[in-house]
């Protein structure tokens, strides 16, 4: 998986991450960073600033970085794991890698246990979403799931209590009791839930809201549903 | 100003919205949207993907529209008419549109009275915000402010109670009151809160956190403080 930006390069390093090869604008052989670079041993290959653009569209400010893929944790166990009251999240269909960037740093900084994906149609963990979660990916443990709604009836078998996000038939998301097992759904950006994962939701939640336009970005939504979580289990 | 997207040209035609100019992809000239903006009299340039791209480096979707510039809520006019117990949230130096848009999303659905942007070296209105902002810019008043801790002196004259946030030397948002005239300040995403700005504060509030990278997205932030106040407003 390639990675880029300056900060992206400057944690990696300082975290002694595995870097695979590095490209580097020629401009900038002689910064920190390539030294740091050549010291932990990293190949590293300095283009022009076209071959860099060529390698990667987004704004990479000069550094380029090639780091083993992301290593999903496994469905099974986590399955096994589920101990105590444990706090998942699961997105059902996310599109915006910003948007997962964006909720894999609330829910390392919250103590979410699990955040649960979706194989298909769904934002992956990308160079985007490594770059938007600026390095909460390491401590948050993320299950690519083949079923959502599979996962979704053995984590009901096990006693977590799913709990939908959704305008219509739903209660205030404050009158829901999350201290016990409890696994909360954050919909598609632009649909929602699916209709069968609402069907299979305990409680539907909705986050009361008094404007006209009415509509919260998905991060900031699960932002504000997990944080009531966590008063709740203070 | 210039907007694109196909969503943000569905819905300026929709809402009536001015549009002093479009540049339309020329493979979409029998689209719907075409057909829309020649009965409402705006007049439409046909472009190649070449030329649109020159135009909007963005993701236009093959829509581009011209629309008079952003108006912003006169400072004075906020101050003589802040009445009742206000709700303000002031941008502290904010540089991503994606957060202030996502910011205008929040504040529009939980009924916040003004948003209070500094005119320099600060995120403004443009074209970005708009689009992520998805209509609500309509229902929020933005207030450009020449010298933030000026304003912040008068809100405090006016008994608004200002309320920072920032790790250090501060208190769980959650144990402020936030029942009277309120303002609460979001910092800049990688700086938080000028020196002085913070000075200035009545209150400085943290958001909990329990993992090692402790770091909230702003516009995530900013809605859990905001629906903390509309949950105590209720």
């Amino acid at each position: 998986m390639y990675v880029f930006g300056k900060n992206v390069a400057k944690e990696l390093i300082s975290n002694n991450k595995e870097i695979k090869k590095a490209y580097i604008l020629n401009t900038l052989k002689d910064d920190t960073i390539s030294k740091n670079l050549t010291d932990m041993n990293v190949m590293v290959s300095y283009l022009t600033k076209n071959e860099m653009d060529r390698l990667e569209k987004g704004n990479h400010q000069g550094y380029i970085l090639e780091i083993p893929d992301f290593k999903y944790y496994d469905e099974k166990k986590m399955f096994s794991n589920l101990e105590g009251n444990p706090f998942l999240i699961i997105l059902d269909h996310l599109e915006d890698p910003h948007n997962f960037g964006a909720i894999i740093r609330t829910c390392e900084a919250a103590g979410v246990d699990y955040i649960i994906i979706p194989k298909n149609r769904s934002v992956s963990v990308n160079s985007t979403v490594m770059k938007t979660s600026v390095g909460a990916l390491d401590n948050v443990k993320v299950v690519e799931v083949t079923n959502i709604n599979n996962t979704i009836n053995k984590l009901k078998e096990k006693g977590v209590w799913i709990v939908g996000t959704a305008m219509e038939n739903s209660v205030p998301y404050d009158e829901i009791d999350y201290k016990g097992s409890t696994a909360i759904i954050i919909g598609n950006e632009g649909f929602g839930m699916s209709n069968l994962v609402q069907k299979n939701c305990d409680f539907i939640a909705n986050i009361p809201m008094y404007g006209k336009i009415n509509s919260l970005n998905a991060s900031v939504a699960a932002g504000i549903m997990i944080y009531e979580v966590v008063k709740q289990r203070k």
